[in-house]
């Protein structure tokens, strides 16, 4: 029996939010910020992160109305039978993946009672697996030819098994284990592995490939130049590679592999990072008792999540914050910008799980939605982007919502005092005038110096960027990008929509391989234009 | 006396672009591609580049009205005016800031007659100062206290004098000499200035300070921590430091630097890649003969774009296009997808020139503009961004214009084969994929594989990415952009959008520094709710 989900057109509380977003909150007017206490009231802590959204066009009304919106689509409710293993991944009445959603069994590891316990405990086992091999490599049990240590990784993938780990990587760099270090290739264009080859000494690299099905193109060719680059300097592959991967793929090879791991179906690629995707990684550079603190970080916005009270379930309240400038207020992209170096790479992991997710124009039932769906994500650190697109963020004539991302502390602690103020201090300062400037605006007589204001954003502080809180944000984003989902009533965990390509793709590499004659197609008449090269 | 010029509002050609955009070119059909030549005469070669640009929405009958439409505003007398110093960066009526915009001065080498004769003189004799640095670095008349060669140079710049560089280094990393790289530090972020010191030899390194004005915040508080590194590290700053500066500015100062090397207040931050901002690193990287190289592919497209002919002029054909696709078509968006993992941070580059120049609301009369200026600009490198955030771009409810960019050849030329094809291969048969699946759709009676079509894209091919076709391919974009803001009619050469969140910012500096004491104002209120840490 199919279970039919409310959306945001049919809601009772849609009605009342498309009249309130006639007239969003002025946040241009004076005092407009601090009366009814609303910077002191506008916040929400959680999983050691505090959000402050006062700056976003919202009153008590607009809230109580997404709050009702949230319980007529049954956010929370979802999202508890998501965790305990509903067939979450399907489209009714049509060929569909039909799958469970698992991604948070990977983590539901601090708990008596695990929200799906067969999930959880095959994530255990390979948990411990990846312990013994972690320990087996510092002991010296396994080695390099020589009976050296492995000093780098190389972590072939893309997408998913790409771009969350990385960017986990950036963000915890200062958490590394002495002398190890981590490469990663993903691109199909060959120069991008043959540039990281250049840089590894091979003879003490483990090759770490990642792909769930064994069959991702890129990685398998790319395994392919790595693996002929390690018997190129005499060494065995075998003694280096290890792989991730769906249990009986064709890369689940003892054969070929030092070591497998395991990841599930019940996981998509963008939500995997907390599996063994991002998990054997980040165990080699950072150990294994980091990665614990990771995963606890991760679950705890999980339990969070499942509070009905959106004032207090952070991603929900950010997600339904989302709902409100994009599908009420009709802001058409989201910026994501953190006030920290290290998150250099977390808007593009979170530009793939969010639009991969919610670029999407069919509801669950099958039928075309009638609401806008996910947005357009972007982002860049602060404070560099001040001094590169936030020309536009302030007087341009797209509104762009924003959500800050900041850090009460540096991760380093080693800083320097200029002009009577550190850098971390120069860093938040800005932080939070780029909120507060976005919102309030300023009149001028010079009309290029006037700013209109009442551009929304919020703002996310940790108090600094660990394990753990990068784990919380993490999850954060993954429970965040569910919940919109529910509330557009669309399927946030397949990807039809990358099929087509691949089809296409296989045709022009037909041609281009000599495999398929010149004839007098579409594909044919496009190549021989687009490779007859130029004059110079 | 001030120039009016027309704008897209007020040209009549406009009035038949919204008529035509009611019903634009449907590429579903079958045949869409093909009819009237279309593939083999939507073309524009140039510069060494082949812009193929069937997968538009557009017909000859809308060209016509986009030239017409170019004509009207006087695009190309304008660009003409710009390159022979006219005074552009201004706003009639209003204080603003005054100056000649003449980024193009710096390639205009290659004639005997320069558009503006004085700027390209000044632009020779910084080279010529380059070429004399270089070669006493090349010859060891310049070495380090030891008497070694520099082996690597740490670029401090932000904005303008970060990204653009960083984009044209990561672009010809295989052009670089032997034994030389470059680091980058551009956050105040402290961590990201310490994480680059970890890894550079300071006793081997050259620091090239960039900041037109001498005064910018960031680059200043970087500046005193590298300084203090070398301090620390037994080493004289003034052995190592070297400015790129505005002549008289406080950096100008031969106690403290090397070298100086000058920028003029007639180039804008972001357009100054190809005056020392990018040239004194790249000198240092790959050597003079090559930042020739690179003007003179810049300097090929300056020319071209002064052809009044849109189907040969390759700036004005996209910077219409995207008219087209942005005020006709209603799309508020530009994604920018290079098919090369060289090319991962132009897009990065190109955000910060579109939009820091475009992002604009007022006219050059001072008015409110009438229609919507510059698009967000955002993208991430091909195949990557397929297992990402194509999912939207195919099936998403925001419709997002693509210009894909791509190359014939690696950059390297080392390859693999992976069942029957090389990876260059499978790079280009998935970027023109891509570049069709956007354009034709599919019917299927699932309709989660359904795809609608019509989603317009352009593909610019290069041969191979060099110095000379990273020179075209810069310029092409730098003389897009300004062509756009003359279509709005505004000031692309100024940034007052930035100057609010600079005061606000000095506001909260005050707080936390103490020089401010706590009081009741929205500043510090935000500051207490944001400084607060939560329980964990």
């Amino acid at each position: 029996m199919t279970e039919k989900w409310q959306n945001l057109i049919g809601a009772n509380a849609g009605k009342r939010l498309r009249l309130l977003a006639r007239q969003p909150y002025d946040l241009t007017l004076p005092e407009a910020l601090v009366v009814k206490n609303r910077l002191e009231r506008y916040i929400c802590d959680c999983g050691g992160m505090r959000l402050l959204y006062a700056t976003q066009r919202v009153t008590d009304e607009v809230l109580d109305a997404l709050q009702d919106l949230a319980d007529e689509c049954g956010l929370v409710a979802q999202f508890q039978k998501m965790r305990r293993g509903a067939i979450m991944n399907r489209i009714s009445g049509y060929e569909s993946e039909n799958r469970q959603v698992l991604h948070t069994a990977c983590r539901d590891l601090f708990s008596d009672l695990p929200a799906e316990p067969g999930a959880t405990d095959q994530a255990r086992g390979e948990l411990a697996k990846l312990k013994v091999f972690l320990e087996e490599i510092d002991s010296g049990k396994i080695t390099t030819a020589k009976g050296e240590q492995f000093t780098s990784m190389v972590h072939v993938g893309i997408g998913g098994s790409d771009l969350g780990p990385r960017s986990i990587y950036e963000a915890l760099r200062p958490y590394g284990q002495f002398g190890r270090e981590v490469f990663f290739v993903s691109n199909v264009d060959p120069d991008d592995a043959f540039a990281v080859l250049a840089k590894v000494d091979l003879s003490k690299v483990l090759v770490n490939i990642v792909s769930k099905s064994g069959t991702t193109l890129e990685t398998l060719t790319n395994e392919k130049i790595v693996r002929e680059a390690l018997q190129k300097a005499g060494l065995d592959p075998r003694r280096h590679c290890i792989a991730v991967t769906g249990e009986g793929s064709p890369m689940d090879n003892p054969e070929e592999y030092l070591r497998s791991f395991y990841m599930y179906d019940y996981i998509g690629g963008r939500y995997s990072a907390t599996s063994m995707v991002g998990a054997v990684m980040l165990g080699f550079f950072m150990g294994y008792d980091q990665v614990v603190e990771f995963l606890r970080g991760a679950s705890e916005i999980d339990m969070v999540a499942e509070d009905l009270d959106m004032r207090r379930n952070l991603p929900l309240l950010l997600a339904m914050l989302g709902i409100w400038n994009h599908n009420f207020l009709d802001c058409s992209t989201l910026a994501i910008l953190p006030y920290s170096q290290a998150l250099h790479r977390f808007p593009a992991h979170l530009q793939q799980c969010d639009m991969e997710s919610n670029g999407k124009s069919i509801d669950r039932d099958g039928n075309l939605v009638s609401c806008k769906t996910g947005p357009v994500i972007w982002g860049e650190p602060g404070t560099n982007g001040q001094h590169a697109f936030y020309q536009l963020l302030h007087q341009g004539t797209e509104v762009v919502p924003v959500e800050f991302i900041g850090c009460r502390k540096s991760q380093k602690g080693m800083d320097v005092e200029v002009a009577g103020s550190t850098s971390q201090q120069k860093l938040n300062a800005n932080l939070f005038a780029q909120c507060m400037a976005l919102a309030v605006g300023q009149k001028n007589s010079n009309p290029n110096k006037q700013f209109q204001g009442n551009r929304p954003s919020s703002l996310l502080l940790l108090d600094q960027l660990t394990p753990k809180t990068m784990g919380a944000l993490l999850a954060l984003y993954e429970a965040k990008i569910v919940f919109q989902g529910f509330v557009w009533n669309i399927n946030s965990f397949d990807q039809e929509g990358v099929q087509l390509g691949k089809v296409l793709a296989g045709r022009f590499l037909d041609y281009l391989s000599g495999k398929t004659r010149e004839d007098s197609s579409a594909e044919a008449r496009f190549l021989k234009v687009a490779l007859k090269t130029t004059d110079q």
